[in-house]
């Protein structure tokens, strides 16, 4: 096990009806006016948007709005919703949706002490030292953004969807009320099943051995993932399945699974990459990209790719590299059980951006731990996930 | 799955010469004048006590030192030791020990701050509102205090051994460094592994259904645990086994694994009761209430106990009953294999205190959720330890 060191300063409330306790939160922590940041519309309709005003207004809170954080969210959001919160002189943000929304809620947070441009902080030409308190209610169990201090936005002109983080940037309080999920439709559902496994596996298989609590803890959400998506995609309504996934969800990037490990990491990049250049939902992305690097790396580590069969689809077979070889066969037959795509042409993507995306995925150096990647290697991922 | 609300501030720094950072940490954090506690001397044989000092002085940290805190901490000494930092004026506790030492520096960093008899927390007379802060130093892993807001003191006079918690008591910072936990003797470390499984059974045998995600994380933490445990009894200095088993231990009580879960409980109030009659490590003490608790409570949930012996311990019996009581032998099978005692008799405890025990137990009410214990029951329980 390697050296961590850990602090997870968020505080979480989880279950049914929480959210109507958002105002009195703020209240008790002091703030008067907020930022209400949303998405689409989506909480219109799941009846979560009333649910937060009304609260606020309950509690004496101040708020002004700010909707339209897309799917994939873009730097341009971000400059102008910083701008309007220091216009507004907000206090802090109460953040409604997604990762997007929350990931936007970020940035801002930070930049609002900031003079410059926010994507600076993404440059790394700058690091922040303090930021707006977050408030997140979470709609969408997927990203894990509610309980961790990261966040990826696309700076669009460039053609860069880059991850960033700070100490300052953990919200202070998230709601998860599983129950608003119910409404979502299965294609989201299938979306928040896939990203919950990919963080683990980013974790799992890294390049780091002997660390059975962190193994153990990982197969457990694994395992909890999957047996909630199956339960489900029969029925979307199951209160219990719900809360398993989003639980599942939140565990598996809120930093722990991952202590005392090198992340790889590696096929988030190459997926950032892809959804750069394509307007194709994360989980989707990485539902294409992870099979194919399974495929190309599993040599690194014949064993715990074993294990991984073992632990999670019960395969015994004798030779330990073909029960590698099924175990990622077995994970690829999960995804198209649940409708998820594995392949590239199943969204129309094609050779035509292959050697670009490959390049553009390693703008910020190289990547993965288990196997260190080139851009050779990563354009032979891309070729298998054709 | 039941509703929840975490929020665990505790920074936590593990691994391998971490203690030599304690002095920059006081320093970031800005105190300049701290109170060393520790126990009975064995920080001097392990090399803590140096490292520790020579870091605070290097970082000219202020300190003034109070040694003696015994394996089941007692209030005379917490009294001694709130008067002693009045007087001194300090402004944090670097807690140097096992759980005994980090339970008396969270009593006594909240009654700092109050005029009255630190006794008065444990019996819900007053509630603090603020505590000093409390940096812990990590050598003996068992009880979990290092990453959690609780602590348990006996009050000799009255013969109370109870727990109390409050959310301004959680360390600000632990250091967990498992390398120095290679000295400890095998049957300190045998107490640690019952009392890191204990703490998991508490969560994971209580009276909650449906918490797939909690129950994996609790049966990883168990696996972990044992595996540990039985390398440690053959080579005590193997490092990766040290790590796995302080980890889990950290993770079996720092609040997660019990969440949308009634924790139980029952065996630890019946322990308190027994140790408060007896000097008995809690470990020991577990080790011979648990597996009687088990015996008579197992009829509320077969399943779960069912699903223990599956899990754990390989077993696949038809009949979910017999499987059941298999599952609570062959726990009772790892106690004694690693050396702990199961009868009370093993440590020379007898009839003569049996009543007045189970008396003592229900003190503060009720006990237990899988099934809520009468003072009946416990009597039973303590005879089936016998």
């Amino acid at each position: 096990m390697k050296n961590f060191d850990f602090h997870n300063p968020t505080r979480l409330v989880f279950g049914k009806d929480t959210i109507p306790n958002i105002g009195s939160y703020v209240q008790q922590y002091g703030e008067k006016k907020v930022l209400l940041l949303y998405g689409k519309g989506s909480i219109f309709k799941n009846g979560v948007y009333d649910q937060v005003v009304a609260s606020l207004q309950a509690a004496g809170i101040t708020y002004v709005e700010m909707s339209g954080v897309q799917p994939n969210p873009v730097l341009s959001k971000v400059r102008e919703t910083v701008q309007f919160m220091k216009e507004e002189q907000v206090e802090a943000i109460v953040a409604v949706g997604g990762g997007s929304v929350l990931d936007t809620a970020k940035i801002c947070a930070a930049s609002y002490y900031y003079a410059e441009d926010p994507w600076d902080f993404y440059e790394r030409k700058v690091f922040p030292d303090k930021a707006l308190p977050i408030y997140g209610i979470l709609t969408l169990s997927a990203t894990g953004s509610e309980m961790n201090s990261g966040g990826v936005i696309t700076n669009e002109e460039e053609k860069k969807k880059w991850g960033w983080g700070s100490k300052v940037t953990y919200p202070r309080l998230s709601i998860v009320d599983p129950s608003v999920q119910k409404s979502l439709p299965r294609n989201q559902t299938v979306k928040g099943v896939v990203d919950t496994l990919t963080h683990v596996f980013e974790a799992y298989f890294g390049g780091t051995k002997n660390t059975l609590m962190q193994d153990e803890f990982s197969e457990g959400i694994i395992r909890t993932t999957m047996a909630a998506a199956k339960v489900l995609l029969e029925d979307p309504s199951d209160y219990d399945a719900r809360a398993e996934l989003a639980w599942a969800a939140t565990l598996a990037l809120n930093g722990l699974n991952g202590l005392g490990r090198a992340g790889d990491w590696a096929s988030h990049g190459i997926e950032h990459s892809l959804s750069a250049y394509y307007d194709i939902a994360h989980g989707e992305g990485l539902s294409m990209v992870m099979p194919a690097w399974m495929q190309y790396v599993y040599k690194e580590d014949v064993d715990k790719f074993a294990r991984f069969g073992e632990k999670i689809f019960g395969l015994e077979l004798e030779d330990q590299e073909a029960q590698a070889l099924a175990a990622i066969k077995a994970y690829k037959d999960f995804l198209q059980g649940i409708g998820a795509p594995v392949t590239l042409r199943e969204r129309g993507i094609g050779e035509e951006h292959l050697v670009e995306m490959s390049k553009n995925a390693l703008l910020r150096g190289p990547l993965g731990t288990l196997k260190v990647l080139s851009e050779k290697d990563v354009l032979e991922i891309l070729r298998l996930a054709l």
